[in-house]
């Protein structure tokens, strides 16, 4: 089994050095809140995943969650720890004031939700799909449902679900088909929902699932979806979960990884209809239930790196403790002194650190956009990086946590090593809210070719000043960064320059080209963070009392990142400029 | 459950095309093997494949093998398959004619083998493992001891195993620590190995494992291994199995995947020691034990394309059928429409063609040695291919296997689809016999800087060859292939140049290149046999009667090939060009 530490650090060096925390809350407001009081919520965070989350996380594997007749069943411990969890006040970290939130900067939010899915991810799904369903309705409830609702999903005494997904609609929403019939103050809702996660448990008094469905006279597609709220238990006159609603999971999936995490089959209206509230208008369900995915993308693109720091805390441990060959003195060495064990490490530890990176810059916009609701830049910005984080840090996560397997050999295939789990967890990050290929869809249309590449260019140009500030440092120990990042920053231009002129006539040129395109500008993104890392690292390395082997460290990750990630940008750009032809040359038959 | 079809179309075109088969038959002095006949015995591999042993392939993973109290139990239906795969003399197939074998040519036996290991591979495992014994006492045995033991191996009657790795000897056979105590005729063998794949079971009436154990005064490390047979039974007076030797699985490894496949723990000797005899001579038990390895690396890598062409067909039939999203009359459409899905597919298909064409071509290079034992060409051309074979085969298996399983999107994270299986099965390709580490300084190494680069030179002037001859076609449609196998091949001869003159002076130089340059080299054979795939297709789409759609599909994937994954040989010389500093910088401390 695997233990797990926050790498505090690293987290406070993005803080600082990357977001500019400090200025970022007083531009919120926020004047009590700097890298001190960050710091000190970190550590606290910290000790609850690593003492309390942690050590569930392979019993939570081994022995999932369970469908009882009272129920699903959650893993042995889980309920224990969400309760510490709930004391603690974590839910309510970064929610609004008005309804009990703590109305921390979302970045910092982000950052302790990392803790909580390196330390255990199948747990975390619980609160995530929470924070979700909190934002959706702090945005579009009425003040009614609001003032119902939101208290109690802030504080983490009840948890919220999305129920989006149908055996016939998946990636494609249009074909939502479940009903929702006016009656009274309510509707009537009955249909199926799938793949729903903590879809059901006896953690809380309640579950306030938001559902997807279609009213009687609702246009066909998607703009005749609207959202309910529905709850588990309907509440009483004094607002308390009261009697059972018409719903219920009929069953559960048996999956390749997350077993701590039951994912339900949900039935609405077996008995003659769900009581559900609408959320907001009706038929703006869609855009409505856009709020909780771009939060829920945001999260699963950090559970890609929250994974990657596991796996690579346990390949580091492994590899320093694992003896095999000798030294040319007789003695046995540590995997560790192996130059391909090395090579493997470093592909983890650089590639998480651009996670982190990344993770927390694109939170951060929305701290900016949240300054100023005019703020349209930072808005952009961040939906621009919205399917990066998402679409590549969860593709780089299969990757990494590959890796640790492969480092552990032999031991790495069998169970009870844990290396496996997380291979196994990690396998459902490209493919829940939005495959890879949505995303990436996301990225090259409605991110890029829909604002003629504004943002895009924004985002470039902003990178390209990083590049010259790197250059004037004349630091030989940047200068090999300086040089690939360049070149990759060269071949994204030319990148973006090929969508731009030719997505708009080629047929399928955006459709064949965006995969690469998303991926090429993750490892670019990635580069560009650990190359302004690096900078700042270096600057400070004489300082008086600088902790020299760590920040020489910043500089070497950033290097290695440069060396052997960002060659792939050139790879992804031959593959884009390679347009559909060969891509959809053939006829079904021919495959 | 993904059912299979063996692609025969596909292995004749190689055979006939890259190949030669016809003719290296003829040269082998087997004048009644030719095409046809690999037709028909392939159909017949086929049909047992499809019928017989891929529908126990999911109830193999569900139901894996038992440890009883009688021994291991293997799954339901395995022990009348074996019997039946017996019975058609499948096991015989190349073996040694004066031993009951059929001495058809191995590159046939490795056609035949993809299907078993496609069908099934956690059964077609234990019949692999036994090929390798079988070549190994071929090779070093005693004239006695051939005849006690190679009859009943090579039709099947028993099985075979591999006893190599011990819990502190995994990569590192210097390790070894069990012992063999000189005892009359024979030897007594104690001590325990791990990891022994199919090291019991019930389906045969005796087991004959290779050990590698040290005797009393043998040199330290891999000098001083030798090898045994130890008879799970003794045999009688008759060469009948007998008394139970001292030797058990005392428990089964609790395994990500290819659960079909018992992996034990072998305990020798628990009684005072288990009777063994020497194999060939004392103390080369190393160099043996690699005639067993080259053979299971070859039939490893060839397993890499087993599973990937089988997670291809699930995944096309799965692209065929699912219905997503809107076509613009309102129809809805399979997601093989879906320019990403198309892409995901075109990288399936073209890298399993890539690997078929690679696996054949190397092992027909095993039959070209066999013709001449003077043909140190060929021979040399064999052992450069091996770890290109294992190493990059395997690597490019984890992401067909995964993108199977991103195709499949929910659905393929739930197992029962499947599609998960073929994933966790392959995971265990880069790890055993040899990981890619293992293979990449094989590679770099003993096949390539041992010899100043004559044999990789070789190669890649034969490369060049093909290249004059695919720019000389001047037709339009392989002039995007060359254009990028062009580009590809100068890269390589760089990388090639780098190693050679870089290796030799710089430290850990070769060690942190060896996995890119192992990478790059997959690419590139892949990239070049494809691209003569497609010069003979081209040349024959205009013959009368010719299957244009099927030639034109392999112009196609070619291109795509091209077009897909040559581009990555850029990005690895990069990587191999970056040399080691950034690899190796980094004090322990500072992971």
């Amino acid at each position: 089994m695997s233990t797990y530490t926050h790498p505090l650090k690293d987290t406070l060096f993005v803080l600082k050095e990357l977001v500019d925390f400090d200025s970022l809350s007083t531009d919120l407001g926020l004047d009590d809140v700097n890298l001190e009081l960050a710091e000190a919520i970190l550590s606290e965070a910290g000790k609850l995943g690593a003492e309390v989350l942690a050590p569930l996380n392979q019993q939570g594997d081994q022995q999932g969650a369970t469908l009882t007749a009272e129920g699903v069943k959650q893993s042995a411990g889980f309920a224990a720890a969400y309760q510490q969890y709930v004391e603690s006040g974590w839910p309510a970290l970064v929610a609004d004031e008005a309804f009990g939130g703590q109305g921390l900067p979302a970045v910092l939010g982000t950052a302790v939700n990392e803790i909580w899915h390196s330390a255990n991810m199948a747990f975390a799904l619980c609160p995530m799909l929470c924070q979700g369903a909190v934002e959706a309705l702090t945005a579009h409830g009425s003040d009614e449902l609001k003032a119902r609702y939101l208290p109690q999903l802030i504080s983490g005494e009840w948890t919220g679900t999305m129920n989006l997904t149908e055996p016939n609609a998946g990636s494609d929403l249009a074909a939502v088909s479940a009903r929702a019939i006016p009656n009274d103050d309510h509707y009537l809702i009955s249909g199926q929902k799938i793949f729903i996660t903590w879809g059901d448990h006896q953690m809380t008094s309640n579950i306030i699932h938001l559902v997807l469905a279609r009213l009687p006279d609702a246009p066909r597609g998607v703009k005749g979806i609207s959202l309910f709220i529905v709850p588990k238990f309907l509440l009483d006159e004094h607002g308390e979960p009261g009697a059972l609603n018409d719903v219920s999971c009929v069953s559960l999936e048996h999956k390749l990884g997350i077993h701590g995490s039951p994912t339900c089959v949900m039935s609405f209206g077996d008995q003659g209809g769900a009581k559900g509230y609408l959320v907001g208008e009706a038929n703006k369900g869609l855009m409505y239930m856009f709020t909780m995915m771009n939060n829920a993308r945001q999260a699963v693109g950090l559970q890609g790196l929250s994974i990657s720091e596991r796996a690579y805390q346990q390949a580091r441990q492994y590899a320093q403790e694992r003896l095999q060959g000798s030294r040319r003195d007789g003695s046995r060495m540590p995997i560790i002194e192996h130059p391909d064990v090395r090579r493997m490490l470093m592909l983890m530890k650089s590639g998480t650190e651009a996670m982190r990176a990344l993770a927390l810059v694109a939170m951060a916009e929305a701290d900016r956009a949240a300054i100023d609701s005019e703020d349209q830049q930072a808005l952009a910005r961040l939906e621009l990086f919205t399917p990066i984080v998402k679409g590549w840090m969860t593709e780089l996560a299969q990757e990494i946590t590959s890796l640790n397997v492969q480092i552990h050999g032999g031991m790495g295939y069998i169970e009870e090593t844990g290396a496996a789990q997380h291979f196994r967890d990690a396998r459902i990050l490209t493919i829940y809210e939005g495959t890879s290929g949505i995303q990436a869809l996301d990225l090259i249309g409605r991110k890029t070719l829909v604002n003629g590449g504004e943002h895009l260019r924004g985002l470039l140009a902003e990178m390209a000043q990083s590049l010259t500030a790197l250059q004037q440092a004349q630091d030989t120990e940047l200068s090999p960064i300086a040089e690939r990042f360049s070149d990759a920053l060269a071949q994204a231009q030319q990148a973006a320059d090929a969508i731009l002129t030719r997505a708009p006539d080629e047929p399928h040129f955006a459709g064949t080209a965006s995969f690469n395109f998303m991926m090429l500008m993750g490892y670019l993104c990635g580069g560009w963070l650990l190359a302004r890392s690096a900078l700042k690292a270096s600057a400070q390395l004489n300082h008086v009392g600088a902790d020299k082997a760590y920040l020489q460290g910043k500089v070497t990750t950033a290097r290695f990142f440069a060396e052997h990630y960002l060659p792939r940008v050139g790879s992804h750009l031959q593959m884009v400029l390679a347009g559909s032809q060969s891509t959809m040359a053939l006829a079904v038959e021919q495959f």
